[in-house]
């Protein structure tokens, strides 16, 4: 997105927004129930600020084309192959990551109720949004939320490595707070995602040589060349940057989702589609009193914000608390969204016979 | 250590080493079982290839030291404050960290067995070593082991922040393979520990200005100013390496530790030293028949370690592997140790009155 400023974008009601998505995803064969789950997903991400995963770029690269070909099974049977009290292997059935993602993470609340944590992993899934979609989740009964996800295809090199054998392999990890903001990690295991090297092209600026490999294995700072590659670094890149352990991070999540669901890791190029999911919660006062807990959240969430910054820096953050700036800003003053989207989004209610009126 | 070359340093016996330390431990004042535990964990270090967790530096400088003034209790009361089926919380009654995390994971394997996992939070520790130890304990029984602690005293800084406000806090998470050396990620959520930087020094080297600020807060490469400034940069370090990822993985060990734990954050400047664990086992069954979940990850491990390198690098390895194979050669032909060690250990063993007998 972006070559606009701020104030060229369109800001757009995210309730309307999410009517419309699940419409759509209605029309294309979801369950009304379902779809509104996916759509709240979607639009969830563009109110959190992290618009890579929001209606401008996967709506429309992923989740309509997936229900159109069929690749994303609309009517999934979701179930489990094998459980524990506190543990369950899930076969997704290719349907939508979201619907499998809401579903599981409400079962592992559901055994940390019972026994004080749960934990569930996911075979034969697909493309499941934001990963802290699900690890928020957790936050409104007073648990701790985690969520990882392997990759689609692979997109990123082990360190050491010339071709990719992983994907970005997200880690999401949330925390209550009592009267802050809460603790939400959401990062993807490598330096950066692709949507970063994409918007230095847009801009034409040079990217760093830590973020990714050209097609023949050589550090770039070109983004084309970078974009090309297919080939991202993990978080740390190099070895004076420590680039083995966001690598290390990246197959832990592998392991995780690809091994403990029994469906294997990341596709190799050529094969079918692949994403496996890991989803867990532990339940706060299974370790220690709530608002003991949430006291010491707050205390250590101002310590933290109160930390002088370095020169070049306007304030010290935590995880999580610019997507709830972003939150509050949005649903006041709606989502805002480039107008190419606007214009795609009215393409698709004109196809699918939909009224178009987001406008707060 | 090592302004010796690999040649100048002598080989020791590890189980003799073992012996020599446990005793040790026991004329301090330690009751023999748990000297055994802790002595196993300081050794285990020098046999994995984490020197800087073995005996050359943590046994003089924290362990002994903590003994002899009695801020590691050597009787200490480990005891359970809180628990659910899956759960507890530990007070560790200021007990030498080794013999803490045994009895606890002990305990959450155990919680694993009955209900497929299980997880611990601890107060009022200390330094426990090398955060696998723990975590290691959990292949041999078919499980996903994890660890953390935080830090005892603050020496990283939050991500644009100029003042040190957390620990190198570590995280550690194994899973068993079948014919494959298992995989084994145990990383300080820096882009370095101390260690390296002294290193540098001690070999007159640079160090990268993204491993730790001056006391200013300023980036710097003399390696004394960033052993001065007691302010490492968090693993990605910069704006443009992601730095914000390593210290949300940070707070995230900081949560799990100091909050779950009800115990409060890595102590201030000034404040009494205060060390929080946090500890996981996964049962593999509990999700997926051990023998798949083994032979995926053998295939994942071939996989990875056959990708073609990189141009300056000579292969591609894993998390856990590098540790591995120091192991089986420090098991088959003991462990290195700087002559300057062996002299302490001589020293050691004259005063307490104990024979000195380490050649393998």
């Amino acid at each position: 997105m972006a070559d606009t400023t701020a104030a060229e974008r369109v800001r757009v009601d995210p309730a309307r927004l999410e009517t419309l998505v699940a419409t759509a995803y209605e029309r294309l064969g979801m369950p009304a129930d379902h779809a509104r789950i996916a759509a709240h997903g979607v639009v969830l991400a563009d109110l959190r600020g992290h618009e890579s995963h929001g209606v401008s770029n996967n709506l429309f690269g992923f989740y309509l084309p997936g229900l159109r070909s069929g690749d994303i099974n609309a009517r999934p049977n979701i179930r489990i192959l094998q459980e524990s009290a506190t543990t369950a292997r899930w076969d997704a059935d290719r349907g939508m990551g979201f619907v499998v993602g809401d579903i599981v993470m409400r079962d592992v609340m559901e055994r940390a109720e019972r026994y004080g944590c749960g934990f569930g992993a996911v075979a034969n899934s697909r493309h499941y949004g934001m990963a802290q979609i699900y690890s928020l989740m957790a936050l409104e009964r007073n648990m701790i939320g985690m969520s990882m996800t392997n990759g689609v295809t692979p997109g990123v090199v082990p360190f050491q490595g010339r071709e990719a054998k992983l994907g970005t392999n997200p880690i999401t990890v949330t925390a209550p707070a009592g009267t802050e903001p809460p603790f939400v990690l959401d990062m993807a295991t490598t330096t950066v995602a692709y949507g970063k090297i994409q918007n230095a092209q847009r801009d034409g600026r040079t990217v760093p040589p830590t973020w990714g490999l050209d097609r023949d294995g050589h550090t770039t700072t070109d983004p084309q060349a970078a974009m090309d590659g297919l080939r991202l670094l993990p978080l740390g890149a190099t070895k004076e940057g420590s680039g083995h352990k966001g690598y290390g991070l990246g197959l832990w999540v592998d392991i995780f989702c690809g091994a403990l669901s029994g469906s294997g890791f990341t596709a190799k190029a050529g094969e079918e589609e692949n994403v496996n999911h890991f989803f867990g919660a532990w339940r706060v006062d299974a370790f220690v009193p709530v608002d003991e807990f949430k006291r010491l959240m707050d205390g250590r969430m101002r310590d933290l914000v109160s930390t002088p910054p370095l020169d070049g820096f306007d304030r010290v953050l935590y995880a999580g608390l610019p997507e709830w700036e972003a939150e509050q800003d949005r649903m006041a003053h709606g989502v805002a969204l480039h107008p190419s989207v606007i214009v795609k989004l009215r393409g698709l209610a004109d196809e699918l016979g939909l009224a178009f009126d987001l406008l707060p």
